[in-house]
């Protein structure tokens, strides 16, 4: 099963919404349609971000062609929809860059993204699982954050691909998935993952992941990124930089495993990104019910920043940045 | 309205689990439904508790005065519903010494124990006041964890009396108020009680404070404590210790405000402590709704320790032990 393909002239999603309740594919055969999948998570990770912005462009070039639709300002609309991940410009860009060729060579470039996305996760995968054994052992206990998963990607994953690597080495011995609030993607989407893939897991909060790691029952926190910048800042989802406290104060491991693509030398650092501020309703529900008093307002940083020095390592698919050695993106 | 009281021959509570929805209050006529209200967290907060375990002991002598109950295990029953927080067992044995001086004295000091924790909410009000605008200047924004408002008390609070003194005085700009996952005492408690109070609140997700602290959106930290250990190590709501560690990485003062009855000297350090494990079912839903496939298993840890270096100061109704300056409990 692929989170993100091209079938029938259009992207095919898994709609990450409804899981782990339903599998429902979403065939997205606007720029609308897809524009709204990208902004309320439907499709999210930055990898298939990065996906769905080539084929968004691709679906855009399509349509220009077939019913004379402003392509160049499909193009600005589907690249600005997730202000935070870079990769989604990424997408975005590179398959734009074809438009003056024609469709066909929108599509084609959009799927060269998708194979050489679905690759890197396998390469990640490996290389991750490398590092976390050199780090932590042959027996190893890891906390995961957010999902960076096959859903976050094509198929397979980024941190989780490490995780998956390091489960059919015979050398994962627990996995702590923190829920991810407001939207729940540990719980929804790594939780269902892993289930599907048959490997063993908990379920954590996202503030105990912390003072678990001071009580000895984590080996190494492995998660994923949305934009890594120059300096070896993180941004990834909200809830990475307190685990990355808890790491450094535990004395363990704190891995970041994700794409090339994620890396954008032209941001200096973390405090140079604009983090996105989602609706306060997120925070003010659980699963559909209403949590608060009616009326309460919520703040919903759905980003943070992780300065390098509380970074072991990011790992990519063709590279692992010791940042715990000076080493730089 | 109060917490808890005495009415008509027995405790009289506010039943936490259906707030915010539905202010209920509940007659708690036997020793099973005080205990099941102890476990189930209709009733909670250290202060609270102290009065319930005074209390139950109470309904004890007379139930055992009328009917024959066995009372001594009726007094161990009440003691163990909650292994975690100190003070249900102080308020137990305080009660319980007038056992042999008949059902009446018994009362008199469960109402004692009532109205010197109704004092000590305003005592620690005022003192926690004070120390924050010391620590923090005269326009402070807070940071609050899980509920120590009127609701953890008999009225008014421990931490969150220091908030509505704040208020009182005019030097309160923010609070945010973090949800307190699994069981939401921040989104509906908390926020609930701010807002019968007028006093303006955001509701953030537990693992946003320490990012929100770091870019300079909070001046201090004010939480309370269910045990406070010889050594200052705290005991409290699993996510004290992540706050923690943002607090001090982001250099701000991090204010714990808990009752005289909190200190437990016998505990050397929060390494001593019992840290209750909850059913992981509290973690799996909310009000209900599933958050994760069926079968899902839950790690859930309910309380955490904070290490004294971490902590600024204590704050009880009689002192300030600045444990920044060496100062111990």
């Amino acid at each position: 099963m692929r989170t993100i393909d091209w079938v029938d002239g259009c992207p095919l999603i898994v709609d990450q919404t409804v899981l782990p309740d339903e599998v429902r594919f979403l065939s997205l055969s606007t720029v609308d349609l897809l524009i709204d999948a990208i902004r309320r998570l439907a499709i999210r990770g930055a990898p298939a971000l990065g996906v769905a912005g080539a084929m968004g462009v691709a679906l855009a070039a399509r349509l220009g062609n077939e019913l004379g639709i402003d392509v160049d300002d499909a193009v600005r609309r589907i690249r600005a929809a997730r202000p935070t991940a870079v990769n989604l410009a990424w997408g975005v860009d590179r398959a734009a860059a074809y438009l003056p060729a024609g469709p066909a060579a929108v599509l084609a470039e959009a799927l060269t993204i998708r194979d050489a996305e679905l690759a890197a996760s396998y390469e990640m995968g490996r290389r991750g699982a490398d590092l976390l054994q050199e780090l932590a052992g042959d027996r190893i206990r890891v906390l995961t954050h957010c999902n960076t998963g096959g859903l976050a990607t094509v198929e397979y994953g980024t941190a989780l691909a490490a995780v998956r690597s390091l489960h059919e080495r015979g050398q994962l011995t627990d996995v702590l998935v923190s829920e991810t609030r407001p939207l729940l993607q540990g719980a929804r989407l790594t939780a269902w993952e892993l289930r599907e893939s048959g490997i063993a897991h908990r379920l954590v909060t996202d503030s105990a992941g912390p003072f678990l790691m001071v009580r000895g029952q984590v080996d190494a926190v492995v998660l994923g990124a949305d934009r890594i910048c120059a300096n070896g800042d993180v941004i990834n989802k909200i809830g990475t930089y307190a685990h990355a406290l808890g790491a450094r104060a535990a004395g363990i491991p704190f891995v970041v495993v994700a794409p090339e693509s994620t890396v954008d030398l032209e941001t200096k650092s973390g405090t140079d990104v604009d983090i996105e501020n989602r609706a306060g309703g997120e925070v003010l529900s659980f699963s559909g019910r209403r949590t608060a008093p009616l009326g309460t307002e919520a703040l919903n940083p759905a980003f943070d920043v992780t300065p390098y020095p509380l970074v072991t390592a990011i790992v990519t698919e063709s590279r692992v940045i010791r940042l715990d050695r000076g080493d730089l993106p």
